[in-house]
């Protein structure tokens, strides 16, 4: 899956902001893969792009007509139809995140098989895998692992390669979910895959290197989330990490949407961790810890990270708030 | 998934006894549900059952054509096909484990589609699943582990499952693979399930019941296995095992077909397996310990599951050679 860019970023008619999250990761991790954005309506939701019709965006460059929104039913509008066709025939490829798949519409189907146009469908991966085997591979790797979904690993996993990357070390970021995917523009959807090969999924997403120094891996889930915890167990075999980042949510109190479901504690979280890990990588280790600090001010921010740096012997930050130098360096040194 | 009995079972032209495993399982552990076997020639293995033209076993009564064997690619001969559809002609539903399709072949599948028969691909899951939650459901349940796959985990299910009825305790098997699943007649094949779906398969598979005492759940692969290790830990959480049962083979020297990946030992296996089954069932204990002795002697094997016994603390057995009466009772009595 190699996703063309620059993007033109459809917003369709969605009027919630927190719709348009996808959107906003791609301009705020690849601004230069963004030509401009594509609303339907007044009231919609805007990313401060510049507007442009497909016309415009394609006479500019635009190689893909991105749907850059979710919503529940992960189903496209009715209303999306028809500017979708109307690309697919100018000649973009499109890219969805949604559940219903592009393939799905007849006409945008019927484009695509006669090879003029490609459609990515990242929430869903029907390509050939082979089974994870777990041998050494060349190359270092570090892993965003959580205390549950959704407690900032793609976002930490970003922050990583782009602090290396600073400090003038080669990282590439590794996309395991829809969001990283159409960041990154490749990527594999490791929770869409048969369950027999998700290790191998991972194996094959961040193979054998020595092109450059480390890959970033996008983590999912958590060990201790009821739900997802089999992606997360051959997510982290798959990657055989030489470097684990922990990301957690302060103030979170259970399991997100299972109000059954206890929270694991941070020392949890990293033991478990490391004792999975070892059965593909013995020297695996942790080399930091990024907190979703957004529950409390600046100052109790700044106490926490420095109380559980010292409590946990490694560096800790909130990545938005303060970034992730302290982490990158650690890394580099590894 | 409700594959109707009595079986005619179908061995092709297979001459390797291996090859027929499966057919094997059907007719030790369902021997009632094995009208007779179809052979197509005299030099393939032979199951002991009464030889049936599909026209006879038709005439007795059986329901389904079962595929009863394995080949390395997991592909339909084409010197079966003509039998395949003959038995589809005749009103046979048809079940198979193999990788193939029985719905890619045109003429089964039309059939199928005109309602006349039902094809049951057991190694694939089409059906739509809820992801998992890990709420507490009613009913007790086992689930066998192991340190690696092929190591007893469905025998020692069917195996705790018959003692268990002999003890007038009400238990049902749960099958979570291709060969459990045509013993049984239903179930899920975990590993063929969407990744973000694995802990939600095991749910439906074994839902709230008050009808009955213990769902007895197959366990699949190890939380130590590179390749499948996925699989496993979301069918510990789906299974929220009050009880677990290890499985392990004698003498394996590391994870099958991978002589890079270290075997773990009993001790890891039942910590690591406890700690992660503690997120949906904090109750969760080991009842026994089911060994593979198979390499060494009658006489080693008595001693070796006594020192074990008094080592672990636990039951501890070879199903096979001297059944699993105590793990039985230890079951009963929880």
């Amino acid at each position: 899956m190699n996703i063309a860019q620059p993007y033109l970023l459809f917003l369709g008619d969605v009027t919630d902001p927190l719709a348009a999250k996808t959107a906003r990761g791609i301009v705020q991790w690849r601004p230069q893969a963004c030509l401009g954005e594509l609303r339907l309506t007044d009231e919609t939701v805007s990313l401060g792009l510049e507007a442009l019709t497909l016309e415009q965006a394609k006479a500019n460059g635009a190689k893909t007509l991105v749907i850059g929104t979710a919503n529940a039913g992960g189903v496209i509008p009715r209303t999306w139809v028809e500017t979708l066709i109307t690309a697919a025939n100018l000649g973009f490829d499109i890219a969805s995140g949604m559940h219903q798949r592009l393939t799905d519409i007849p006409e945008l189907a019927a484009l695509a098989s006669q090879g003029n146009i490609q459609l990515f469908d990242v929430r869903h991966y029907d390509e050939r895998l082979d089974v994870g085997t777990g041998a050494k591979r060349q190359g270092k790797r570090l892993l965003t692992v959580g205390t549950d979904c959704s407690v900032g690993k793609m976002f930490t996993a970003l922050a990583v390669e782009k602090a290396l990357t600073q400090q003038g070390i080669n990282a590439q970021f590794k996309a395991t979910g829809q969001t990283g995917i159409l960041i990154e523009g490749t990527g594999i959807s490791v929770d869409a895959v048969v369950a027999d090969f998700i290790s191998g999924a991972v194996e094959a997403l961040s193979p054998s290197f020595t092109d450059h120094e480390w890959d970033i891996i996008e983590g999912q889930g958590s060990l201790f989330n009821p739900s997802f915890a089999g992606v997360s167990l051959g997510l982290l075999h798959g990657a055989q990490p030489d470097a684990l980042v922990l990301c957690h949510e302060v103030g979170r109190e259970h399991i997100r949407h299972l109000p059954h479901a206890a929270l694991p504690s941070i020392r949890q979280t990293i033991e478990a961790n490391l004792m999975a890990a070892r059965v593909t990588n013995p020297a695996v280790q942790f080399v930091g810890i990024c907190l979703n600090t957004s529950k409390i001010d600046d100052k109790e921010a700044e106490a926490l990270c420095l109380e559980w740096s010292e409590k946990f012997n490694l560096p800790v930050t909130d990545p938005v708030r303060f970034g992730v130098d302290d982490i990158a360096r650690r890394v580099a040194a590894l």
